[in-house]
């Protein structure tokens, strides 16, 4: 059935409040006051069987006996009762169904859930919740939460999976002077996530930027796309907890989705240019910040200071959020020679001494925002004895009154009680003053990558789809088949080969030999050396059973390779077939990286790419991706690594085909895309030489490749 | 002559403030100010030539004038009498001069400086300064600065090298409500630095915390010492500044040092058991803390929470700042099961769940305080519509004050404005409350690093020297002067071998053959494969000219090899002298790391370990430490990076030598600081073995070996 309008959930005409009640203790009582005094513009529906009336309004028996829209139902009554209230509902027409009430798959009854959810879907309706606190809109004044009671209306969206912070974060926002546009528990999100609120938020007029508390994400390839699409527009900044085993475990006990691997979700964040905030105060910060400042023209930002100290603390910090401070000395050393002293430094911090006064700052605020090779304003202070801190505030006043919007500026002071009374008025005002010269400017680095994010927009590369890679899909399915109709988990080596040949991924030359003539045959066909290994679907672990032997130079020694491979395999696992003896090419030129791909649990397919061999597991060098993924973004993620310096060519080495990784890495995501049936396919190592054509799979060679299968009991 | 004991610094009889005046503007007079009410427990003499009286007390026209002791001269003149000002100090016997003016190093007048301080020491005087905001002192209610007149007395004391920061941090403290034993400027250290302060400060019974703003290290191997010694008995807490290469810059031009290496700093801190704060006001969270509350006994900590979100965010937290929490669920359910309900988890966090009020906090505090296997209480609440804020308040207060000093707590809420006001009134009570989850739980790792640092005291191995490591320091002093006397800078790799030998460090079997005869015999010596390279004082990038060839099987390939050598050298480099070719033995088995020992600029001879190779650029996984160094130190600095994981054993390897490469560190370091002609020590790869006889030298083998004698310049 048509589902309805993300709109009416913010929108509604008219709101039923399922439980409503004139105790005040109840959240049936706190939700309609809220409600009320909160404004709504629309109508307001009490519904109890004991009738009665609240707050003025009439109570109605049941849902049934409303006569106007219900766009919108609150349920606020024991989990025994919610699926009636449901069907009632779906009879009047509802359009959203906010659960409140808890007690469903978070305690583990989720078969109820799913029914619930089945059902409304069935009949038009969308479900909100089970076990939140309730919806905020300001575009409709509505205030259906059993939280905060008045809230600041303004430009920040709060979409939180914990009820209880989520409660806790509408109070902060009062102590912290911030106004919100929204603010949604969702819950154990049994049908509306944050992809949908999303696209109702970026969209809104009201909303700047979009705070996201989140513990484990569902149906994430949708979340990754609706995240690309909405940073592009909007900040978007994610606070998630779990990143530590301990806290993943706590997540994973107290809802009902898994916290997925943190590292996977803070790369893939960063793909949809997501700002990940560290702590509830610092994503608090940002969104203040962003929802109030204007965007930069440019990246040059200048700190001016009246201390040493405090001015490399903020370079030290600008490096840290990345904020690139502006290093053109000669065009500084012209524009703030007047306000600068001799023994001052018109270098980058601009530092104005401690023998500064207010005036002196005035003249240097002025002279940064007139100039336009300047873009954004760092101004720290520390208390002197010529420093009048009333004077500080007055000036900091002013010049923010008289040119607000025209350039992104920021504050930090340190003192005594004097100072701190400056900090607290300007920060009354709305101007973004800090104590802390960290926290300042992690705000500028907040605001930088909304920049890059807006300005990548029109820079971005397309897709590029198996047919433009050179893959052959038909012929991987067949292989995959084959391997299927055997039954079997694991792709042996000649397999995994195939599979890589038909995706357009170069590998070494490969033969399978059955006699010691063959293999000599195969081995003066491909050129020395070569390598000799088992081929054998009961031996797993080759080498362990002397199933391996790498540098063969010659005929002769192929010949005993043979001949000893075949023994130790006999002799160490007498009962395993041995279908032949593989003669491959030895690669030995070439950087050694690892490439991965694999159907993660919340992502859907991602990627991976870092150092290669044994050091994988000892330096852990990887980036992960989700798909769709872009060129640029792959060659985003090659260069979020250390390995990528070793790309680059150390020791006066050639640069390497890294263009080539790029579409390998492309090739493996389509894969995973395309064949359910595959689980995982694993790179290790990936030769990377220094040029090639990677349409014809070149620049590269998959030396070792590893492909697994679902598990049948899962897939 | 004779230095005066550091204690008339802190604790003088008599101060002489050498530039009094009696313009409320100057320098001159609101040092008079905050000593006079500051209520000093010792005689004032202020110093003017002009005379008169000031704030009541008599203007001695000289020093001279003066009839009683004068401990502690405060000069603020400026910079041109300075010098004679401190000759007559020295004829009245004054101890310490504390030179409040500026103009000197900071500004490129070095030689003034030094000849002051030369002056000062031969005369019994030591300087602190110049260029700084003055001394307090609560042992002597001394504030000879010109900074926040009315200072808490407390537990804190803070040196500071910047002085706009240092008045800022010291008005700080107000607002922080952060009490003060001492406040140090150190400005240019010309003589006094933070080891001499330290030294008083670690026995000084009114600080129980040293909290240190450094920009650079100057005398590093006494500094690393004082430091090692310091936190043993008290936690000592440093910001530094100049982490970025922008910051290293700006710190460089301010003041007269220069910025160790960042990295450099961070690391020998860790050895120090130094804790090194991120920004100021974590250094101030921190101090206040660590000044209030009782050492744990043990390092089992809980969390108590009535919100999921914010357990979780704890638990990442105590991750991050290493707070191990308490993991024997069957002791934790026990304890736990009256307080908790049953949707609650009794696993850490602990979730007394959203339906918590003050009584079930009380409870769950409670059993937390009397249960000998907890150590220690993170204590965590949202904002909820049943938790009462004045409750909840009353509760943490009674508790608090019942049973202060019995462990260690933390609290953390957060919520609307009723929260705000139990957080700032906790605050208000010297309660360890924040708003922020992370801000307490760094101040739990702070009390646990310092936890540990006392613990490890009884634990520590004694320092090992040159004959119990077998090295031969005559031998290695002969190779040194061979390699002086013929002008050169860097060591020929046999002559390094050399020098590992005689320093007890295996390297590869290696004769120096001048003949192809010779060659052929040498490799039969040495067994195959081995590794022929040119051997010339002219060539010093052997590769580059085709000087070396790997992997040689047997003696046609050695001869054709000699041969090859020779002519690529004659041919690319026609005036180098060839002095012969060297056979070595070719090493491919064992991990590759890197080993490095030098003199650094701020801390002398330090040493470094690390993963080896090519991959040494790309992954810059290494760690450093000063000297002296024990054995435990270099395990812990060999545990701190990833490549201990490859000497563990990778991929079913056996786990390496460790031991062999502990030693082959100290061997390096000391080499370094025995024999100052040596900058640099290199070795790359260190191979390391499964195992060997480290007395021996064995276990690990030096393949290849550079090292650099001081740039004679320099030296």
């Amino acid at each position: 059935m048509k589902q309805p309008s993300i709109k009416y959930l913010f929108e509604p005409r008219g709101v039923a409040v399922i439980g409503a009640s004139r105790n005040k203790n109840k959240i049936g009582y706190k939700l309609v006051q809220n409600i009320v005094s909160g404004k709504f513009n629309g109508r307001i529906y009490p519904v109890n069987p004991k009738g009665g009336r609240i707050l003025g309004l009439k109570i109605y028996k049941t849902v049934n006996e409303i006569e106007g829209i219900i766009d919108l139902a609150c349920i606020a009554i024991p989990a025994e009762f919610v699926f009636d209230a449901v069907k009632e509902c779906a009879k009047k027409g509802v359009k959203f169904l906010v659960v409140i009430t808890s007690g469903f798959s978070e305690i583990g009854n989720i078969k109820e859930e799913h029914e619930i959810v089945s059902f409304a879907r069935e009949h038009g309706m969308r479900v909100l919740g089970p076990n939140i606190f309730g919806i905020y809109s300001r575009n409709s004044m509505l205030n259906a939460t059993f939280g905060q009671k008045d809230i600041n209306p303004g430009n920040v969206a709060i979409i939180t999976q914990s009820g209880a912070l989520g409660i806790a974060m509408m109070g902060r926002t009062k102590t912290e002077n911030i106004g919100l546009s929204a603010m949604v528990s969702v819950g154990n999100k049994s049908d509306i996530d944050e992809s949908d609120l999303l696209e109702y938020l970026v969209s809104n007029r009201e909303t700047r930027v979009v705070m996201i508390y989140i513990e484990g994400v569902k149906n994430g390839e949708r979340f990754v796309r609706v995240m690309k699409e909405s940073t592009k527009k909007k900040p978007v900044v994610v606070i998630k907890a779990g990143k530590s085993k301990r806290g993943a475990m706590a997540a994973a006990s107290h809802t009902g989705s898994l916290a997925g691997a943190d590292e996977i979700f803070s790369d893939i964040m960063k793909q949809c240019g997501v700002m990940r905030a560290e702590t509830v105060n610092q994503a608090f910060d940002w969104c203040k910040f962003l929802a109030a400042s204007p965007l930069p023209k440019g990246e040059n930002t200048v700190i001016i200071t009246n201390g040493g100290g405090i001015g490399v603390m903020a370079a030290d910090a600008c490096e840290k959020y990345n904020v690139t401070l502006y290093d053109d000395f000669e065009v500084m050393r012209k524009i703030f020679a007047d306000s600068v002293p001799s023994f001052g430094s018109v270098k980058n911090p601009i530092d104005i001494t401690g023998q500064a006064t207010a005036a002196e700052y005035e003249r240097a605020l002025d002279v940064a925002l007139h100039n336009k090779k300047i873009h954004s304003i760092i101004c720290l202070g520390c208390e002197t004895a010529v420093l009048n801190s009333d004077e500080l505030s007055t000036t900091i006043d002013n010049f923010v009154n008289k040119n607000k919007g025209k350039k992104p500026f920021i504050f930090s002071f340190i003192g005594g009680p004097s100072f701190q009374k400056v900090i607290d008025g300007l920060k009354h005002e709305g101007i973004p003053v800090f104590s802390n010269v960290d926290d300042a400017i992690s705000c500028f680095g907040a605001m930088y990558a909304d920049y890059k994010n807006k300005k990548l927009k029109t820079t971005l590369s397309n897709y590029l789809g198996p047919e433009e890679l050179g893959m052959n899909l038909n012929r991987i399915k067949k292989i995959i088949n084959s391997v299927k109709r055997d039954n079997r988990a694991f792709f042996m080596s000649h397999e995994a080969q195939e599979l890589m040949r038909a995706a357009c991924i170069d590998v070494p030359k490969l033969y399978i030999a059955t006699s010691m003539k063959e293999a000599a045959e195969y081995a003066e066909k491909i050129g020395y050396p070569v390598v000799l290994k088992v081929v054998s679907k009961d031996i797993i672990h080759k080498s362990d059973v002397g199933g391996v032997i790498l540098s063969l130079g010659n005929k002769n020694e192929v010949l005993d390779a043979y001949e000893v491979i075949v023994h130790n395999c006999k002799r160490n696992m007498p009962n395993a077939k041995i279908e032949g003896i593989e003669i491959s090419e030895m690669i030995s030129s070439g950087s050694e990286v690892i490439l991965g791909a694999r159907r993660d649990n919340s992502f859907g397919p991602i990627v991976m790419f870092g150092l290669g061999g044994v050091y994988v597991e000892v330096m852990k060098d990887v980036a992960f991706r989700a798909f769709p993924l872009r060129k640029r973004e792959a060659w985003d993620m090659i260069k979020e690594t250390k390995t990528y310096r070793l790309l680059l060519g150390v020791r006066g080495e050639n640069r390497k085909d890294i263009k080539s990784v790029v579409y390998t890495l492309l090739k493996l995501g389509i894969i995973v895309k395309t064949f359910k049936e595959i689980s995982d396919i694993e790179i290790n190592p990936l030769k990377v030489f220094d040029k090639g054509d990677y349409k014809k799979g070149e620049g590269v060679n998959a030396v070792d490749v590893r492909i697994l299968l679902s598990n049948p009991v899962r897939g």
